[in-house]
């Protein structure tokens, strides 16, 4: 079934985003449908018509205080010495706010102001002016006034407006139909079992969910399968019913990517691949005057076209403005590259320290989405920029709100799943504060405190020549700075074993002996720290290990590793408790807390301290396996200037 | 029916709105009801649980791009000049991205690099490193990873990473359940024919899409009539099944207004009156768990009570954050005077005029739902505050964007239909820009060009003395700036009768003859003035005319009377068309567009000018009876220190 690269199509064109967007919108000539609908049912929707009121309101003249209404010259030269007397019926009735005021009255007083003199009359003090808490004939608006022009977004208060006006039914921009179009061999319904080499099809909830958010209707299809023939079925019959279509995925250049094909077979083809990165093979199509979008399966890609073509499609259908994401200014915490000749799109995580915004790139990988739902904001380099310098100040369009970002705690450094238990219970707590968190290892959030890039960083930096954990870092690297370290979380590491495993390990020794694959990690991680002082404090050599070489980057990476191998890893306990591996204790290293002896003193820093001393947060920890807690937290300073002893 | 004054509860509590909303927030107790939904229906929707990762993803291997893959070590010391051959299957496989990575290979090639050399062997020219172009299992995240915390309110891409990690269906904390009871015997039905006296019920209508907006679940009950054992049943059965039950109105003060009393009897009353304007008749109430709101019935307070403690319930039952309206600094227009004591809601136009934001009250009046759906923004003057002077500096919350604001033209002086009909061919053309248009009457129209709060004012101010239309006006009030005038629209004004009048009228003298009622406009508007002119040319006292002193507002207005009281009026052709009368024309009107030279001159003011011009407009304008547009504007211009002639 694989081609031949030489059957591949491995070039796309490189046109600038603009250019293929002017494209798209120029190619724009749909017919908008247009559909009646009840009032009560339209809010959100775009007027087709400009609308003019049936009725003046209010359409009588009303009362607008409750009280009486009289004849404004029966009450003249009424004062507190010389009150005049009014009969019921012939001089005032009672009236309430809203009723009509009967045709041989001409003024309202206000009930404060009346005396009671007997039951059938009344006394006034002060005269009455003509026409005073009356609401006159179209006070509010006339009959054959424009309540709304056309192309107008209707709102709540809106419809009341229009119901008031005497319309019960106006003509809205229909919702653009868009149908979705997943494909590819290897992806499968998010209901089935996902074998290897499969992939769970989630993009197509995503886009469905946006479009219906922008104001368009979704439909999605199911999964069609990489087939020509299949493909192009769906897709005819996809445009016969739609206002857009959308196929996702088989926009690139792999063997299997038919669709550019099959669109140039039955349509036009006018864009395919844009400077961009990620996001570069986007497909802008129109068969039988519909247009169609290939867009990337890598979600952050996909989500970018998105974003960028089928947004803008909705706004011209609707003709509504483009809703836009609130920008702020923040320093660059790290070094931006970016090729010339592609504009960068890059999801970035931003937090507020010492009073300004701090900005770093999250993962730039268009397969990971994590890098979507948990950025706070997008950088964009434009295709002539080689990118900023650290520190550099940059405009980021936020996903969370200004609020929520300066009231964020971030914390970085190594990650933990203590981390993720913190934040669960910070959003319980209900404190207006939450936790944006990045994980970049130890050594790097050693360098994001120095920096001033994060509030709190989680390390457990081993010394190799000391076996101590974290102290010797912290005066290495943060010896100018006042700092606080706090010892927090004891976990346990050990060796992992297959589930089934027919065999036991106790030391190196035993696996240099069972000559067992080992899975190990990569350089740098605390895990492999402890592997190698292990090794040499038993004078073993690492070419004397099966599998050295064979690096993994997470705890939960080994354990699966071990399984699928038969072999040996080193990590904590819950990773080999969640992949059911077999677990050998060794030792507990320490996942302390850092932070600026500034940031410890501020209200923030108090409530973090409180926040890791409270007992619901040691209880949740200390429910996985293998953590513990120490009761009575130690906060040990750092002043700055301390030399390493 | 009606009850006599001592049987009301005139007397209102005028508690802070903080303290009363702090009274609602500490009431609040209720159960939070959670449901089970899939994940595809849940975007918006906020979680009731922390969510963990039922998968690793990637859960394999996966390649990251399309290409081979290859044993790293069998590529190792290829370069330009020592190409490296691999043979299929043994030393490589085609790969697609996203496919798993077979177990002996551990490194892709792109498909660029690679070269083909025959049917079964390829060429490489450069080494790989092991891992490269692999994403290893849990990349993105692990199995067990927090996904989400509680309280998280999902957005679209959320969907996708829950799906990619296995959760198919997620607990959400269910929308809150919020009944809306009107009540009232003057409230109508809006599909009903509506009698003189009765009013549309709109507000349940608005309520509903707030609430839904918000995030809630709205049930709008049939009207209930003021009947103390009908409201008490409908308040008893609602209660029964609602989150959050909101009685509308009577929650004043009025004859029937038993809300209060009701309340009181089969639950607890914690307010019963606020210290705002409007929106003070607020009643906060609980019965048997469930919270109880009673909101004014005019609109303008109705809304306001909905946004003060029907939002925060809201927020509250889904743990959401408060959604913020954004706020600019605007300089004030006009005056505003406020009550000690009570905290005023003031609905403003805001216009971005030589670059900054001036402000300027609508009507102030509680019915009046057009000073809401029209609106620009809020001002709040706090409690403590008389007011602000003009040309102050005010906050003002945003109820469009700052974009909307900062583009729209601001038109004001005296309404006219082509005002609207403006509007709908700018919204048409789809231009950026739109118009906010005020209502003030021409005199005030002059005045606000002469403080910059306007860019455009159209006004139809007649010269009793020369009988010419406006010329003198902006020679009197504007002589000290440079003027731009450009005659825009002739209108026929004429006599009104009524609809089947057996009689007719040509001049003033056939008024006196007639005996019948005049119906006049209120002194200062233009018809007005062309009134008192005819009788003082044709030497007619007031007191000959019979109903000089009733004085209507509109044109609409006098219409309505006319055919009501048999009488006669003075007006435009349009309102007489609308309301059926007859029309006896007398002369035409002008009305005229002024402006700054300086506005005129801008790249703003020539797209007016280029507006006002358009074949479009001038067809549309001229649709309307009685209505003319010069072919050929004329633009005059009033240089500054002109002096009155």
């Amino acid at each position: 079934m694989q081609m031949h690269a030489s059957e591949r199509t491995i070039y796309l064109s490189n046109i600038l985003r603009e250019d293929a967007l002017e494209r798209w919108i120029s190619q724009f000539q749909q017919p908008i449908r247009i559909e009646k609908i009840a009032v009560q049912t339209a809010n959100q929707r775009v007027l087709a018509q400009p609308v003019f009121s049936k009725r003046s309101v209010p359409h009588y003249h009303a009362a607008a205080m409750d009280g009486i209404c009289v004849r404004a010259e029966d009450t003249f030269g009424a004062d507190e010495n010389c009150p005049k007397l009014l009969k019921q019926k012939e001089q005032f009735e009672y009236i309430d706010t809203g009723q009509k005021v009967p045709d041989h009255f001409d003024s309202v007083i206000m009930i404060e102001y009346v005396h009671i003199y007997d039951d059938q009359t009344l006394e006034i003090r002060t005269p009455a002016t003509p026409w005073q808490h009356i609401r006159p004939i179209g006070e509010d608006f006339q009959q054959g006034d424009l309540l709304f022009p056309q192309y107008h977004q209707l709102r709540p208060a809106d419809l009341g407006m229009l119901l008031a006006g005497g319309i019960l039914e106006v003509e809205v921009i229909a919702r653009p139909f868009v149908t979705i179009i997943p494909t590819g061999n290897e992806i499968v319904s998010p209901a089935e079992e996902v074998e290897q080499g499969e992939i769970v099809e989630f993009n197509g909830t995503v886009f469905s969910a946006f479009i219906d958010e922008w104001g368009g209707q979704s439909d999605l299809s199911p999964i069609v399968k990489d087939d020509k023939n299949l493909l192009r079925a769906a897709l005819l019959s996809a445009v016969e019913k739609s206002d857009l279509v959308i196929i996702n995925a088989g926009s690139s250049a792999g063997s299997r990517d038919y669709t550019v094909h099959i669109l140039k077979e039955i349509g036009e083809v006018f864009v395919h691949g844009i400077a961009t990165r990620p996001g570069k093979p986007v497909i802008l199509a129109k068969v039988n005057e519909t247009l169609v979008v290939g867009l990337p399966g890598y979600p952050v890609s996909a989500y970018l076209g998105l974003e960028w073509f089928v947004k803008p499609f909705i706004e011209m259908y609707l003709q509504t403005r483009p809703k836009q994401k609130e920008k702020i200014v923040a320093k660059l915490g790290r070094r931006i590259v970016s090729d010339m000749g592609s504009e960068d799109f890059i999801r970035m995580n931003i937090g507020y320290i010492n009073g300004e915004f701090i900005a770093n790139p999250r993962s730039r990988f268009a397969g990971v989405i994590r890098s979507v739902t948990h950025s706070d904001g997008l950088l964009i380099v434009p295709v002539s920029c080689m990118g900023y310098e650290q520190g550099e100040k940059v405009e980021i369009l936020l996903e969370r709100t200004r609020k929520e970002i300066e009231e964020a705690y971030i914390v970085t450094g190594s990650h933990d799943i203590c981390i993720d238990l913190l934040e669960v219970e910070l959003n319980k707590q209900k404190k207006a504060r939450h936790l944006i968190s990045s994980h970049v290892g130890s050594m790097a959030g050693v360098m994001a405190i120095q920096k001033g890039e994060a509030h709190i960083a989680g390390i457990h930096l081993l010394d190799p020549v000391t076996g101590i954990y974290n102290d010797t870092y912290i005066k290495q690297f943060l010896s100018h700075m006042d700092i606080v370290r706090i010892p927090f979380l004891k976990r346990m590491q050990g060796w992992f074993l297959p589930k089934n495993a027919d065999f036991h390990i106790e030391t190196v020794q035993d696996i240099v002996k069972s000559a067992r694959p080992f899975v190990n990690r990569q350089k740098g991680a605390g895990t492999r720290i402890l592997f190698d002082l292990l090794l040499k404090e038993n004078g073993i050599l690492p070419s004397q290990i099966k599998g050295y070489n064979r690096e993994m980057y997470t705890h939960i990476g080994v354990a699966v590793e071990v399984n699928a191998t038969n072999g040996i890893g080193l990590g904590i306990k819950p990773a080999a408790y969640e992949m059911g591996c077999q677990f050998v204790p060794i030792c507990e290293e320490s996942y302390d807390w850092i932070m600026t002896q500034e940031f410890f003193e501020s209200e923030k820093g108090q409530a973090w301290y409180e926040l890791i001393q409270s007992d619901s947060v040691i209880q949740e920890i200390e429910k996985i396996p293998g953590y513990r807690i120490p009761r009575d937290l130690q906060v040990i300073h750092y002043p700055a200037n301390t030399s390493v002893k």
